[in-house]
């Protein structure tokens, strides 16, 4: 597969940051999308020359898990960058080609925001919705996203693709916290503040029946866990780090569920998919920086001091 | 409300073993039944001489958590033995009566086994089910329940109920296990075998969907997460104590949801109490002991000592 477009992840930061080791070699990326150059001779039902999408996780879409929409536990499942290529390139074998890959509508190459919309799909677009949906995200309902990054921003979106009435984003970066307005968030909130849960308390009058959790760390959980509703859900969707104990005496007595969130994007690419190419679905601002592929450096150091929520790498 | 018969709860250990406070006047007991003797001036729904149920926690059945049956978070909600009377007693005043009694129709008396199914309800059987419900329990189902104590029989006598096909029970008392296997348990587990989670897994082929924490500790959390199935719930019917940092990874990688479930007795009760009526439901083999009221010391003393599971107050 010719890679056309790709993106750097905020999880690619964890290196980036030495967080996680990275040793001279490795490969990485794993949000890209592009066209098929050659096929295995077991493909069936992709073409040469397709435009497709692959989601951020490689599954083989038939076993146990890919049945019930769950493919990040298929049990063929792999992730890019270890044993499989790197997606941060020119080009990618794709195992599992049948169950990974989602085929896009040729016309989509011919709009200048449609594959940017389509490359979040991979990952944060796909996150995003999965955070909502886990969360019990249901029409006319209230929920709050905490975080402002790129798969907050996207929870945003589709929680108000999905006719959520009170949306509520809360933040610490003003320009971030615009996009969530344009995104449909109906009130926003400074993370910073330290009356912040009880502020969202009192515009909830009790709490949010459903909260994304978007930043990952202690304080981020921890306020999840004071403004969630009786009876509500907190999803949280990338791994939370250093984070101690919780405060199991609220999850008990408010009868709430924290729940992981690791998205299974290849679940919700062709709903998203059908938004995307009939404009109805526009995720592509939150790809604020644009480069060339020589030039990826640029764009982890600018997602590393947060001057962009998000890098798309122009590839070919 | 004259008391007929109360029981002790596990959970009224925790002050008899200095977990909690204790001072000498403070009122205890939670879990009761009996018969009306005097009416309040605003009592609608009951009648002097009804023999009835008390859930273990007062609601005023109107609010917006009563209204979807979650009424351990109503908003006026109280607990038995703080500003209302203690119920290991002869008698209690009820606060809000409309809202928190259930009837029984007054044969449940003639019977020798249903008046303790039916105290069986104010607590432990109504937990068990909001466990197993929490835990999205559905026919045909798999679920693991950890703890051999009454709870945990509850909720394997629960699973059953709901028409789950393997239900597995994990405990240390084979007594208790074996118990659990007349209650409907298709396997049971010995929990001190460092092997039990590696056991669970491969009886389950890779793990049980709901899994219903039942004993309230690190390591049993723990095992919780280690044999839930990837996209299942954990549920847990109990503050657990003295637990860390959980496994954020698992929860997250798995799409696991772990459950708060404080049990709102009182939406469980009409039904569970029908089941009880026709003999279709019948958890009074929990209560092991049996005691008159002024013998309660001994009650507490077996409790303690688990040569009781679940000890009865004959009171009157």
């Amino acid at each position: 597969m010719r890679i056309t477009h790709a993106a750097i992840c905020g999880s690619d930061l964890w290196f980036y940051r030495g967080v996680t080791q990275w040793v001279p070699g490795d490969r990485t990326g794993h949000e890209f999308i592009g066209v098929v150059e050659e096929l295995g001779s077991e493909v069936r039902s992709i073409r040469r020359g397709d435009r497709v999408i692959a989601p951020f996780v490689i599954s083989d879409g038939t076993c146990e898990f890919c049945d019930v929409g769950l493919h990040t536990s298929c049990q063929r499942g792999q992730s890019w960058g270890d044993d499989a290529n790197g997606a941060q390139a020119e080009a990618v074998r794709v195992p599992l080609a049948d169950g990974t890959l989602v085929r896009m509508t040729p016309a989509i190459a011919e709009d200048n925001r449609k594959p940017k919309s389509a490359l979040s799909l991979t990952d944060v677009m796909s996150t995003g919705q999965h955070g909502t949906v886990s969360a019990g995200a249901r029409q006319g309902g209230t929920i709050a996203v905490i975080g402002d990054g790129a798969v907050g921003l996207c929870a945003v979106l589709s929680a108000r693709r999905l006719g959520l009435e009170h949306i509520i984003s809360i933040g610490h970066n003003a320009r971030r916290l615009r996009l969530a307005q344009e995104f449909g968030a109906t009130a926003t909130f400074d993370s910073r503040d330290a009356e912040v849960a009880q502020q969202v308390i009192e515009a909830t009058r009790g709490g949010a029946l459903c909260v994304v959790e978007a930043v990952g760390g202690q304080e981020s959980i921890d306020l999840a866990l004071r403004i969630v509703r009786d009876g509500g859900t907190v999803s949280f969707v990338g791994v939370p780090h250093g984070v101690g104990a919780l405060d199991m005496r609220r999850l008990f007595s408010g009868n709430v569920a924290l729940r992981g969130a690791l998205a299974p994007a290849r679940a919700y690419i062709p709903e998203l998919l059908r938004d995307v190419e009939s404009g109805k679905l526009d995720p592509s601002p939150i790809f604020d920086m644009r480069l060339p592929l020589d030039r990826v450096a640029e764009g982890y150091a600018a997602m590393d001091e947060r001057t962009a929520i998000k890098v798309l790498l122009e590839v070919s």
